[in-house]
């Protein structure tokens, strides 16, 4: 019998996750590529995470956890939030999650129907859209037409023209790193009150502004729905453990779609997890090595024609503006993995509209790939 | 600001995972409580699975893999169907999940809109019926009438009052344990295949079957979707690894939809799952273990005032008939974990509308549990 397909199954594909396997088909043919493709750090979880996991793993009996995750990890996640905001936050108010990923489904699921419409900012990160397409929710894009980061002006003028019903903000932000000022945060979530429209603010790249603290949406109103992810900052995307930070009355909504849809993030990890935040001495070494790469792009990338498209103060990405080699950034970006061996990300992947003529590297590898990485597109660019 | 909620997220909860919740805080508080509520093994991974795990948590470089899960982990489980039913499968047909749960998603999204009708059977597993709720597609429910199992007829009969576009089917199914002999699968495919009905064949039981050998729907029909996972055979539920078989026309509308909702399954379980064909010795013993059980509880539940609604010749479960004790099971459920510690499942979690008078046993506890779960059920039904 032939198979039926759907026609909401036809969303674009994630073009990093494309790459990745690109890369990965190159790797294992023995080409050695560097790859800036994927957000992913190439250091290992931090000694307590790999410990506490092994230990687990030896024992074996890793089952279903409540379907909101294992207490222990809720509690370690609220005095996280008390001891690196000086924030308090309930436990119980906290769901662990597979990844952001589930986060993300979880809290459109939750929040909006088939129709409702949500914004996110163009450029931005594509699974936003790609779930929310896939859900049979509107994306409504936020043109940012290179200011950088979001603000409460933006928010305003495309409410005005098209109205919306949520906002998924991120900051810092993917692809840009673009950190927005905490005095904007403010208005950003006192513009969106005042229109009705509620608030899903992403925070998976905290811990990795290198300019400023960082500013919890949570902070300002304790009811905004958070969600954050031990992926990034904690080297652990692999495991597939986030979390998200919930009002009251949806909880519950969220524990039912995750009892069916998930059961419960994987135990393993959420027992890893645990430990994460005692891993800060090891992590804030990976990050200095990070702010070493960052520095090194911002000087190299520019000269090599690859403009900066926007402040990169956090996060591990630079977004380019890559419209002095190319008007065509997939074909591009093929070219630079068959030619270069290296592998980034085109634009299309961020941004729809703009997207032919950006590129954005990932510099969560380690400093000597980045700077190897640079010395090949000198050498394919003939800039050497 | 207060969150929005929105309409589909009123699902019911997966009350087997309520009970779970429930049972695992009365045990925080020191009560004993035996658990017969959830499908887990109560045995470890198989010592291979453990080993594994541990040594790529020691070395804790677990990242994203492809979408489609590790070509290593995919090649070994097209070599089990080759060794365990004789079928061919390609490795590049098959797709790492992140758990049977992500599997159902990937397949209802893939294959089938809003307001397209999927039928599955009533008994069937819960999370069926509220993942295709959440989606927006309508479950048929196809009543077994207390036929044990799904044959031809019923989806003729089904198809003719209530047309449908899709079929979800399990054998062994939960919660009865019932097997569709494979005449009678063979007959089922070849109907869906002239009602032009797609079919999905969840095999999330197979090597759980007391009477005969496991039929795939793969070896009458290769481009059936099968689903499957490392879970219950073996032993990994907590780890969220299972796998789908795909027909090639869907591989990249499912591999498009993994890229955003999922990046890829967990990788440390990918590894580990790859070991878990090595474990038979041990998983057999296991069995064994189920099987010894079975025996007592088909003896002993009867005599206890629970009929045995359906032939339980696989996977763990007793489903039963409890009115002679109540007309509410969802009730009985909660006195018996309070009064007597046992937790079992209320029916209405399989079954909407005779579910109220049914409860589910699991048997994947330890032998010496569930005789002393029966012990308490006796003593408390003032039996004893």
């Amino acid at each position: 019998m032939k198979a039926t397909i759907s026609r909401r199954s036809d969303i674009e594909p994630f073009h990093a996750m494309d790459v990745l396997a690109e890369a990965n088909r190159l790797k294992s043919a023995g080409i050695p590529v560097i790859s800036m493709a994927v957000g992913q750090p190439s250091d290992p979880a931090p000694r307590p995470v790999r410990e506490a996991a092994a230990q687990a793993a030896r024992e074996g009996r890793i089952g279903y956890t409540d379907a909101s995750g294992l207490m222990s990890l809720r509690q370690a996640i609220a005095r996280h939030y008390l001891d690196h905001y000086g924030v308090e936050v309930p436990a119980d108010r906290i769901v662990a999650t597979t990844g952001s990923s589930a986060a993300f489904n979880l809290a459109f699921l939750a929040m909006f129907d088939a129709g409702d419409r949500v914004a996110i900012t163009a450029p931005g990160y594509p699974a936003y859209r790609n779930i929310l397409k896939v859900l049979g929710i509107e994306a409504v894009e936020i043109d940012l037409a290179g200011d950088g980061y979001l603000t409460a002006r933006h928010l305003e003028e495309a409410h005005r023209s098209w109205p919306f019903k949520g906002l998924l903000f991120a900051s810092p932000a993917n692809p840009t790193g673009s950190v927005i000022p905490r005095d904007e945060i403010v208005r950003i979530l006192r513009t969106a009150e005042d229109l009705g429209v509620s608030v899903i603010s992403d925070e998976i790249y905290h811990r990795l502004a290198y300019e400023q603290p960082d500013t919890t949406a949570l902070a300002i109103d304790p009811d905004t729905v958070v969600i954050n992810s031990f992926s990034k900052y904690y080297c652990m995307t692999g495991w597939r453990i986030g979390w998200m930070v919930l009002p009251k009355e949806l909880l519950r909504p969220v524990e039912r779609i995750q009892q069916s849809l998930y059961i419960s993030a994987p135990e393993l990890s959420q027992y890893a997890a645990i430990r994460a935040f005692e891993g800060t001495g090891e992590l804030e070494a990976v990050k200095a090595r990070y702010a070493q790469s960052r520095k090194m792009l911002l000087e190299r990338l520019p000269k090599l024609g690859f403009g900066i498209a926007a402040p990169p103060d956090g996060a591990f990405y630079a977004y380019c503006d890559v419209s002095r080699h190319t008007n065509d950034s997939m074909d591009f970006a093929r070219r630079m993995i068959a030619e270069a061996h290296v592998a980034a990300t085109p634009g299309h992947d961020f941004d729809p509209v703009n997207g032919h003529r950006t590129m954005r590297f990932s510099y969560a590898g380690s400093p000597a790939d980045m700077v190897e990485a640079m010395d090949r597109l000198e050498r394919w660019l003939g800039r050497a």
